[in-house]
């Protein structure tokens, strides 16, 4: 094969040999892909990521042979071309080869006005964007004539003190310079990184011969997708605009044409039919060749069609799945390919709830929708307060003023941003979107006071950190206290692509769900059944509680029980609703964790009406507070060892479990409960609990007459149970890593006190990264791996599972594959990016 | 080989072949040696521990053959014979085969007093001990004539409503079945499991012909020994009385002789010149062929010297190191023999402290000193108290009205144990000598109100839980307050033991110290160096603890340097005084581990009282404290998480130990300090402390212009220390376990909270050890292992160290050694104990 770039440092991407996007760019690769299909590009050059790293350094092209290229009319264009066309990278600069020469040759031939034009502008982009001139000084207003041409050359050579380069070679020759030295600056870096790409990734460029679009003749520019970027369903859109250049067309303030007929004013498709159907028919070449919807730009010179470029139709995560289902219903693609497209993550997007229409709007602030999807939560002005809120499982609306890479973990713990400044590419909207966080940016007629804590909105109402607020990302609005939502309704394009995802995975997904609400959500997201019910909640509503608090006050077992007595048809009735809405998929149910001093009021007032409400003594009542509280509570007395201490409460539970098993199983289909024992750190404690709940299962049976099945398992949540595990798999069905607790068990550091350092250790790399936001693989995945080798080792039937919050991380769900577990379990909302990650992983594994 | 065991299901002990103590027991093994030794043993059998099993089971062996080996005076005793003494057994039970007709015979042989003496003996051991009939029934007061013996026939028989067994084959069944079952019951079991034996340890049980000891002629019975069971050095003792069998010497009532010249009253040695020389003979030949000192039983009958049974001569610990050190000496054991034959753990009894013989004594309660050292400490009243106590690191003194099995958690836990009833073999007495831990029991003048929480004493003092006693465990003594108390001193016999010792051991010993007092002790016992010396207490002197509290409430780095620039000559001084007493053996310095928050007060008055001093509205700090309390202070900001947040401490400290090392160099030893960063979890971690630490360092010895070195080091006590100790390695000169942490971190427990259901936990099975107690070798211990592995494997020559409060077990130091650790660090007193456990494993390791 012919060596790609030649001496000369560029490459005529009409040449046969293919160019690649990791060497010259995703633009490049494009374009030379159009002109095989035969499109009518103009001439273009590639400079490859090697050759735009040499530039920034100082060692330029054979200027002269690259002009020489573009032949009698050596007018250029220049354009990134990075490997990702999200990874940015400088604007298009058009009209390189503008000079009082060619000025005049273009006056002649396309007449006074569009030299005059093509000149100013490209006086207008040189002077701002290479030679970084004060933009005011070329403002020109509505000027576009002689007198603001020469007032631009004139305002160049005061500033400059020299007369505007006139020779093509300098002037193309500064534009890559400048192009090539931004794209290595910091902030073009941070950006980058931002989206996800390498610090160290390379920029190409592309260099093509100008096609005027202005002059003599049907001229102008314009662009066009053939689905909505919105939707992603089929619906022509676009702008063309006459005597125009590049994205002119686009400009709001131009009056540019419609494209289709059915658009307002006159359309393209009425005015020049000829057009408009090469056009269509370029659109269908491109997708069917592409096997993508091309975002086609073109300019028309004299009465002829020019394809300067063609991109991916920007989407909607919703119009990412709607095109990938589109194009394998088609054929175009396989269905693999299109599960293979969708960034898992972007799916959050379409699954965040919205406001709900019919509901009232209490709009109390205006901006730019930047991230859809709506979010309700208390207000924060700090990362660090939204990283606290996140801690304690409160959502929170971040609101910042602007955001910088600082408050990239504030914006991950919040449900919401919400920032005064900025447009729909700032650094809030960006990093929002990529992140599925709801996010309405450039509120600008907010008074934000972060000292004082206040945010003022027009109406004068001033709301304080800790307030609830609701944002709606899609219509760029925040609206006070916690508007109506209804739940996200995904289409049956998501439906789809989720078959064919389900089709691929080769691991389980269940949903963590303690209430019916979430169930319902884990169902409607087709989780393969319940990988954690917390129960822990059953025992928070108000009539529950006080029974709690009696549980709490006796010492003695036989009050204790008929306490508990009391608790059991409430459980029972939980149960039997979590396992009718589940219809017999599996619903695993963790016992009680919590210690026993959460059940109690902490402060003065709230013992003392604990006090009344028991009718004990204050005294009595502050003295049992005081002896069951405890140091550190995450280390004591709760989960299992609550379990053996006060054995009723699981009994309680198992018999609720029970009874609801065959009360489930006669109304629907059969449920096989699976019951979870937490925070094992012995063997023998889960033989304890085994045999007190094989023994209420007897005594269930054999009171109802009734025959039902149970599996009994262990979470693996302290660094000694996965180092046991073969031990503990000897009594358990299952196992299922409680990635949280085993993460802080194995740094030594609880979540709820890592808030404090944990920016500081992120920001220093002393951590990569917050091991609670991604698994450590290599401390505490260590030990998952380890648990899951002897576990099965010893037990090879065993199920293997991981139900912490790190579950629906696609990161996460590699790691569990390799690790040999057979599901994972994470929050209802995450079940589909983990389904299609699993998906995607499936699929890679196959490939290679 | 000869079968030992023939069909009749015992063995005649002066056939030639060989008894073990693991089939026949200590006695029968030792009863041999003196027979082949030529000593005048009378005709032994021994049954062997399966034939015993047999006989408790109903399978009694042939009995006519038995009593045939006695011949014509078939008048036994049965004595029992564990595999070891301490492990215990039934009382010897004498005169087997007194009957009517024995009566008669011995009337006319031995005279009447004596055949009335013999039977009454036998009637009432049998009709208590055997039939298990009320004791008070056959007390006879000081009637040993015809009509006391009368007496106990009738008793019998109205009780039995049976006649007194006549026939010498039914008396001894009947004794066999008796003492073989008592054995198999539960609390000899328990007893003997508290001595360390196992759950199933046999019973030998000897029958032995008897020696009168009564009748014409010289006739009595005694003991001897040839050392001091207090001290172990050369002093004849013993009682000898005539006209008696078995220990009746022994008893203070008897007026029985002494044995050498220089006792009070008429001694054997003058009286039966002949028989006293003969005695030592024994003696000598016992200390020489059985190498141990030995306490011989003897009996004369009619002139004639019979040695029933010799045992090894009861002792204190500093007497069994005299003995073995004198044993060695004259080259009757080797050197290593005689450091084997020590327990560790008896070591303890010799190290602890004792009462200033010069000090004042309110003594308040009188008792039996029943384990030696005096001890202060609290009074607690339950287990539970205590071992709360030893988690707050307070020593406590358990008192109880007696113990029990459940109280043996806290009397480990306790530093002494005062119990009101009970003598010497109490329950309570036995466990204490065993643990080493200075108990008094039987103190019977106490009144105490557990429930009250009171104890009040004789001169009408309460003391309530709290208060502060002392005990004296070597005089039987409790005295108000905390009494002065001396250091120990071993002795030069412990010196010479410790000596070969340590040219046996393969591991190194350093001690735990934080204090000068604690580093001289240290010193004393001759450790290897300092292992672990945490730093935290220096901060809580009042003038530092000002300081501390200034830092704690700045949030401007100026102002923090400022208050620890004060600090810093504080810390130069105690490094000074550490480095100096250690005269140049390493010392290893814990940087600050604890949380901020702990230099605050906690209470109202408290927070007012900081508010005055500091000059600050009391709100602000309220509101500071607020803001550092922890939710788990164990997982939190503390550690090297402070040193990377705050890293002006670490600075300062680093600063404080290098301009120590040269002031200490200066005027000593040359000093190599090494410095240990607490709570790591990532080698970051390392990596940043440790270039700001070679940054002072640098600085030092440019200011000072001299050189030192030091070495740094990471306290490895997180599990994902332990799993990266390879990455940690790399910056780390040595790696120390810290198992306490480790522990807790593991099981995912808090020492501070695990007191609640610990003894639940231990009771049931769940853990068969209290893992802060004895090393989870299955747990933690694996991720020691691995540690040690991997960071020897990343850096070979790395220093591996354990110094958690497991360092100075035995098991952890055996553990330690074969996970291949450089040296493990305990608490001073446990220096000796740790040395003489390392020298034992190193020899055993030689043998195998």
């Amino acid at each position: 094969m012919q060596k790609q770039t030649d001496r000369t440092g560029f490459t005529l991407i009409r040449r046969v040999a293919p160019i690649s996007a990791d060497t010259h760019g995703g633009r490049a690769k494009c374009l030379q892909r159009l002109i095989r299909l035969g499109l009518p590009v103009p001439e273009t050059v590639a400079l490859s990521f090697e050759a735009v790293h040499r530039i920034a350094a100082g060692e330029l092209p054979d200027m002269e042979a690259l002009l020489a290229v573009f032949g009698a009319r050596p007018l250029v264009s220049v354009r990134p071309s990075a490997q990702l066309a999200d990874w940015g990278g400088p604007g298009a600069l058009l009209n390189i080869g503008m000079n009082d020469a060619m000025h005049a040759t273009l006056a002649e031939s396309h007449g006074e006005e569009a030299a005059n034009a093509l000149y100013l502008r490209f006086v207008q982009s040189f002077a701002v964007n290479i030679a970084r001139l004060d933009p005011d000084m070329f403002e020109t207003g509505n000027g576009l004539g002689r007198d603001a041409l020469q007032a631009a050359l004139d305002a160049y050579q005061a500033e400059t003190d020299e007369y505007f380069p006139q020779d093509p070679a300098v002037q193309l020759a500064e534009v890559l310079r400048s192009m090539a030295r931004a794209w290595e600056g910091t902030s073009a870096r941070l950006l980058r990184q931002a989206r996800g790409a390498p610090a160290d990734a390379g920029l190409g460029l592309v260099v093509q011969q100008m096609v005027l679009g202005v002059g003599p003749g049907e001229s102008g520019a314009g662009v066009i997708q053939f689905v909505s970027s919105e939707t992603g369903r089929p619906q022509i859109t676009g702008r063309y605009l006459g005597q125009s250049q590049g994205r002119d067309a686009l400009r709001a303030s131009t009056g540019a044409q419609y494209l289709a007929r059915d658009g307002r004013g006159g359309s393209l498709e009425v005015q020049q039919p000829a057009l408009f159907t090469q056009l269509k028919e370029y659109g269908a070449l491109c997708r069917q060749r592409l096997r993508e919807e091309m975002q086609i730009e073109f300019t028309v010179e004299n009465g002829t069609l020019h394809v300067l470029d063609a991109v991916r139709v920007p989407r909607s995560a919703r119009a990412a799945v709607e095109i990938a289902v589109a194009l394998a219903r088609d054929g175009v693609i396989s269905r693999e390919e299109a599960v293979a497209r969708i960034e898992p993550r972007a799916l959050s997007e379409l699954l965040h709830p919205q406001l709900d229409p019919a509901g009232e709007r209490d709009v109390v602030l205006r901006g730019i929708g930047a991230s859809p999807g709506a979010a309700v939560g208390c207000i924060v002005f700090t990362a660090a307060a939204a990283q606290a809120c996140q801690a304690r499982e409160q959502p929170c609306i971040l609101v910042r003023r602007e955001t910088t890479p600082e408050d990239i973990r504030g914006m991950q713990a919040a449900a919401g941003v919400l920032t005064e400044r900025g447009g729909v590419t700032s650094h809030a909207a960006v990093i929002a979107r990529g992140m599925g966080v709801p996010c309405v940016v450039g509120a600008g007629d907010m008074v934000l006071d972060a000292k004082a804590g206040t945010l003022r909105v027009p109406d004068g109402r001033i709301f304080r950190e800790g307030d609830t607020i609701t944002i709606d990302g899609t219509a760029g609005q925040a609206l006070a206290g916690a508007a109506p939502m209804q739940e996200p309704g995904p289409g049956a394009a998501f439906d789809s692509l989720m078959e064919w995802a389900d089709g691929l995975c080769d691991i389980g997904i269940r949903a963590n769900a303690d209430t019916p609400a979430e169930a319902r959500v884990a169902r409607r997201f087709r989780a393969q059944g319940i990988g954690l019910c917390r129960t822990e909640h059953m025992f928070f509503e108000p009539e529950r509680l006080t029974v709690m608090r009696e549980i709490v006050f006796t010492d003695d077992p036989a009050d204790r029980a008929a306490a508990l007595e009391r608790l059991l048809p409430m459980q029972r009735a939980d149960f039997v609703e979590l396992f009718s809405i589940m219809q017999g998929q599996p619903v695993c149910i963790r016992l009680f964790d919590l210690p026993l001093h959460e059940f109690l009021p902490s402060g003065r007032s709230g013992l003392r009406a604990l006090a009344e409400a028991m009718g004990l003594p204050l005294s009595d009542v502050v003295r049992r507070v005081e002896t069951l509280a405890e140091v550190n509570p995450m280390l004591g007395l709760r989960g299992v060892r609550l379990g053996i201490t006060v054995p009723e409460i699981y009994d309680m539970q198992a018999r609720a479990i029970f009874e609801a098993t065959i009360e489930a199983s006669g109304a629907g289909a059969p449920v096989v409960p699976e019951i979870m024992i937490p925070l094992v750190s012995a063997q023998k404690e889960v033989a304890l609990v085994k045999s007190r709940i094989d023994a209420v299962a007897a005594a269930v049976r054999n009171e109802r007459g009734v025959g039902f099945d149970f599996r009994l398992g262990v979470m693996v949540e302290t660094p000694r149970a996965a180092l046991r595990a073969h031990d503990i798999a000897q009594h358990a069905a299952f196992l299922s890593f409680g990635t949280n607790d085993l993460t802080q068990m194995t740094y030594g550091l609880s979540r709820d006190d890592a808030g404090r350092f944990m920016n500081d250790y992120v920001a220093q790399g002393v951590f990569a990264e917050d091991p609670f936001h991604i698994l450590d693989a290599e401390g505490v995945g260590e030990l998952l791996r380890i648990g899951a080798r002897r576990g099965r080792e010893a037990r090879p039937e065993i199920t293997l599972a991981m139900c912490g919050e790190h579950g629906g991380n696609p990161e996460s769900i590699a790691f569990c594959r390799a690790a040999g577990l057979d599901y994972v379990s994470c929050s209802p909302y995450r079940v589909p990016v983990a389904r299609l990650a699993a998906a995607q992983l499936a699929l890679k594994q196959r490939v290679s």
